[in-house]
């Protein structure tokens, strides 16, 4: 593209565009590690939501971690980048074995996530055949969600660790309350942060009633951090929206609106007066096709509008998207009045699902509270 | 990554990832192209479901174009591999300007899209300064969909060509039935192709009474090009995803399963046998949020579920998504079985819709009814 100077301010900018308050992310980041301070554990922050080795290496501990990523393309980055303590938390495959010895060679100490006897068979073999090992976690189920072995089965979990055997070392459970994303209200994500310690722990229990060494009690989800109280047997907390946050996690009630660092800049390219639309340059291909809020009491569409100072409108929100297209109007029932905005003007709109919408770009636009562009991250995809 | 050799088969290949049938997506171009030769009717392929030069290359008539295309992004990228005849078919702000001149400038006929007076204004501002000129069609409204201006809105319509003056030449009217995707049947879609030619060739015909030359009159959508029967007063069609076609177009009716090009590959990771799902590691990053499929009569979740031959299981769909998780289940009140699948095991899954589960991939990994990897093409996103 031709272009003279850098863009220096959202006023400058192509859009659509991915634009990211480090002050807000900075302020998330020092809200949860306060949390973690006061429950007595350590965090292992997830980079699935950031992708990004500038947001990484705000998030960790230290520059070598701990870490959790969710694709074998982010243990590689991030390994790249200097991180040494990755899990990943996604259910290992026979075929994704190599790739793990090798960044374990490397000198990355990568632990693999598995919940079946064949998984453990095969990450015992590949080590065996290496000399090497494979650390590896057990999932736990402990709210239905997704995958895992029930704490409560004694037998499943010492299956596992028998196949597992010395090259496929045990290194403890993990499990992801995926539910809590569903919950309402501080004591219903009590009750789930305090389901998740109690899946793990009870599976820890059995495992080591076993006879097995079970050194990691991992429980982790935005919502349950911010919520749980006690941690009693937990050894590690894994979160990762919590760096952005969005308006599903404002709809849960783990944050507030002012909270929320991430918004896609968009160009009003123009009006259908008689519907009260506006049309902008941010359809679903800039803000991702998440509907996370269509399930929660208030419906914020595909996107919460905002002036470029990151102010909502109130109730203006993309009410309908195409690929390139956003579709601003009052939501149903609102009493508010649309705002004035003439083609040309800019306004930001603030995510669903952070992790969903900023996976529909290449680099973050990093402002501080106001519109000066102070940097331009470069974020990654793929697997 | 650490390999030996380029996987060379859809059984080698890292997971999860997008797989496109070569031959399938012959057969929709040929079918396309024999249907706008029945009609009479040039076609100017629609680039945004591929965002890929060599399926770019297959679409257009000639090296050079004609073509469609919704981002800048597009057009630089099919500039710079020599397509010369351009329509960025979403409207233009004047920031835009700028690039669309530049485009223009190393021979690129680009032509912006517009339906008010005051992007006329802007356009004819900065082809003035800039001693050149953009050609601009006016959108036209054909379905209360989108953007556009009303068909019998004659006023504005004139008032828009005026302010257009000579730099911002006026080229012509174009609209895009985005309400056949929700048709149903052959006698709604000939209806929704019918109101889609009319709104447009009444535009045409108001500009040219006022004194306007008006050459290109433009409609386009998959769904009317493949079920219109009359294009009288037309000029040239546009049309996008029946390039791979997807979920969305077969629940609506214009293409079979067969016929469906594009999938996504995917690896059994995990088994909840009590609740009949398997767990695979394709969630929604890598098939997009889209539920296109959840207001038809048939409701296929986030995909239907194939084999490694690309043929479906029958009832098995990606009931659920998480980010790197897809949990495969039976469609409910189906009275089919769960197919055997281990850990390890490969499938395939249909899109809901091609340009959002494309968005998600940087390559396609292209097949040609085998399991034989012939090519990789890279495909690009961005603004």
């Amino acid at each position: 593209m031709t272009r003279l100077s850098l863009p220096t301010s959202l006023h400058d900018l192509p859009t659509p565009c991915l634009v990211l308050d480090a002050g807000r992310m900075e302020r998330n980041i020092d809200r949860m590690r306060a949390r973690m301070a006061d429950l007595g554990v350590p965090l292992r922050p997830h980079l699935k939501t950031g992708k990004s080795i500038e947001v990484a290496q705000q998030m960790m501990a230290t520059p070598q971690g701990p870490a959790t990523v969710s694709t074998l393309a982010e243990a590689r980055r991030f390994a790249q980048a200097g991180v040494r303590d990755i899990v990943y938390a996604v259910g290992i495959t026979p075929a994704k074995l190599p790739e793990i010895l090798d960044l374990r060679a490397q000198g990355v100490d990568l632990a693999v996530l598995l919940d079946s006897v064949e998984q453990a068979a095969a990450v015992a073999d590949a080590a065996r055949e290496s000399g090497a090992v494979i650390p590896a976690l057990i999932e736990i189920d402990c709210d239905g969600h997704r995958s895992g072995v029930q704490s409560d089965d004694r037998d499943r979990l010492l299956a596992i660790a028998a196949a597992l055997g010395e090259g496929g070392a045990l290194r403890g459970v993990l499990t992801h309350a995926g539910d809590s994303y569903g919950a309402r209200g501080e004591a219903a994500l009590r009750a789930c942060a305090e389901a998740e310690r109690l899946a793990v722990v009870t599976a820890a229990q059995h495992l080591r009633a076993g006879g097995h060494a079970c050194p990691v009690v991992s429980v982790g989800s935005t919502p349950t951090a911010l919520s749980a109280t006690d941690l009693a047997g937990v050894t590690e907390v894994r979160a990762g929206v919590y760096v952005f946050f969005d308006l599903v996690m404002a709809g849960i009630g783990v944050c507030d609106h002012q909270e929320i660092a991430l918004s896609v800049l968009a160009t009003v390219i123009g009006h259908q007066e008689d519907k009260g639309w506006i049309l902008v340059d941010a359809g679903w291909m800039a803000l991702s096709r998440d509907r996370g809020t269509a399930s929660q009491d208030v419906d914020q569409g595909y996107g919460l509008v905002c002036g470029v100072d990151g102010a909502p409108f109130g109730d203006l929100i993309v009410a309908q998207a195409n690929q390139e297209h956003g579709v601003l109007a009052l939501r149903t029932g609102s009493t508010g009045r649309l705002p004035r905005l003439a083609i040309g003007d800019r306004v930001r709109i603030f995510p669903n699902h952070a992790c969903a919408t900023a996976a529909q770009h290449d680099r973050y636009h990093v402002v501080r509270g106001d519109d000066a562009v102070e940097a331009i991250w470069p974020r990654f995809g793929g697997w």
